[in-house]
């Protein structure tokens, strides 16, 4: 599911209105449900909920979207979720380092990757498989947790239930859900979802560049009213304040939002960075005129990335970040 | 948002996965949000939520249903949600009876409705209004609760925070979100959503038939593992149990539920009614041999009434309640 628009006004997304994106099957799992870290390890563990609760709590505020958002916005579209903009949110994750599971496991001073495996069993492309993504030693190094609350509540199922990855920073196909087995690789992992189907194709058959972090992005909360079935915008006349939120990944804040008008931009305000990897609120005067315009914004991270006017176009409809157009009736 | 079908599993749809279908935006009230009951009343008066809960409080497990719910099933096909069979979902409100609220707010003894206005605004069909919708007087006596909790947690924002309607056994749109205003009539109520947009019609322009209770109805959760894009199934060979649910509107319990495969019917073993508003479990065994096979349910309900083999078609693609045919391949 995907997050309506004018919910983009909430610091973090209320529970059930974060998007969801699930490749197969909600597994039900059992509260007795076991998260085993094995491979190339020292000591091979294995863990319950209250037992990850015992080695230390941590809560990130972090903003998560889908590597497909924006899909619709390509042409020719890739036959998957044909998202236009909702699949972002933000929620506070609560759990235990990643770090602190493999101090307890010891993985081989040779390992290069970990591996998240899924509970969620299908198919995709004619491939069987457990939804699975695995990160570089040094990846899950930094912030990455192993989740079982979200916005203060046991995870629900359709978030994971009831333990999961957050990769703060990434999209989301690497905060793998319905963790079962971490497995300590000392050679590149070759699942489906981490050689095949994230990947920036330009050309059926290349293996293509990994989906990994974020691109800086930013977002309106549509003013006005809404049309039931177009969702086509009515604003009343005068002086209004339009706002939204801007992102990137890899926790680089946000360094310039500009709002424009009918293609003429200018500087936004942009709320200062209150959590190193949660979206900030950007907003604009505007003086709404009568008829037709175009409301638009883009963002500028603080590595200088700047959103493209035209999304960058892949096979798979991969991490468009392109500027939104928002159309919208002033009477 | 829909119900993934695997969550038919849970007797109680988890927080975040309850369908929801709003027309407009989800509008931002704050928590001093007071409701008032007005209209033709000896005494108009006003609460704010901890105002109503000092008046008494009730909790119903309560099965909703969207009137659009199979609406992509019907050709052709009305220009709105395409839902296929996700719309429905159960969950525990509460709240004080509608009652309680008349009582002290005295209703002429001439009123003949009464009208629950949103504070969700918009346009449809060219027309601007806030969502509403009415009840005759003897319909709001019967089990009707204005609500501010939702499986024992205060209502989120996608389900009517602070304070919704919930009517038992009707379909969704009566429940109005983020109630905001209760006025008694002493005339029928006109607005667009109880004149104009949940009504059956065969043909443009007729006025048709209110939509009120829900139908007959049944599902199943699908059993094996699906493909990503096609969501088509994979069953393991052998004996299997295929589980679903069935529910009635106005609180008729189901009487027979019917499992279908390949065009035989067998009956199904049906869960004894919990609740008296909400869904009942059925369960039937399969010997799932190798091949391609078609399932299917119908439900009886205590009244007699028998779910149809084909839509009965309208415009606004209203109260599908079909039988739900179910392609799975089995290895």
């Amino acid at each position: 599911m995907s997050l309506p628009p004018e919910a983009l006004r909430y610091d973090v997304t209320p529970l059930g209105l974060h998007y969801t994106l699930s490749h197969f099957d909600i597994p039900a799992l059992k509260p007795s449900h076991r998260l085993t870290v094995e491979g190339s390890v020292g000591r091979p563990r294995a863990f319950q909920v209250q037992e990850l609760r015992a080695l230390g709590e941590k809560t990130l505020r972090v903003t998560m979207e889908c590597a497909g958002n924006g899909r619709a916005g390509m042409a020719p579209r890739y036959p998957s979720m044909p998202w236009t903009f909702g699949a972002v949110s933000t929620a506070e994750w609560t759990g235990v380092p990643l770090q602190a599971l493999l101090d307890l496991a010891r993985p081989a001073s040779t390992a290069v990757e970990i591996a998240f495996h899924g509970a969620d069993a299908g198919f995709d492309s004619g491939v069987e498989h457990r939804f699975a993504r695995s990160l570089r030693m040094d990846e899950a190094a930094d912030d990455v947790l192993v989740a079982w609350a979200m916005n203060g509540q046991p995870l629900a199922p359709q978030h994971g239930a009831p333990l999961r990855l957050v990769v703060p920073g990434w999209f989301g196909m690497a905060s793998v859900k319905w963790l079962e087995r971490i497995e300590v690789l000392e050679r590149s992992f070759d699942g489906y979802q981490q050689l095949v189907g994230y990947r920036y194709k330009k050309q059926s058959g290349e293996k293509g560049a990994p989906v990994t972090h974020m691109k800086v992005k930013s977002l309106i909360v549509p003013p006005g009213i809404a049309d039931w079935y177009t969702r086509r915008r009515l604003v009343e006349r005068g002086s209004i304040e339009v706002e939204g939120r801007a992102w990137s990944g890899a926790g680089a804040a946000i360094a310039r939002v500009e709002f424009g008008v009918d293609g003429a931009w200018r500087d936004a305000e942009v709320e200062r960075q209150g959590a190193r990897f949660a979206w900030q609120r950007w907003r604009a005067k505007w003086e709404a005129q009568p008829g037709e315009h175009e409301l638009a914004c883009r963002a500028t991270d603080a590595g200088g990335a700047l959103q493209p006017l035209e999304p960058d176009w892949n096979i798979g409809g991969m991490g468009n970040n392109a500027v939104q157009r928002l159309p919208v009736t002033v009477r």
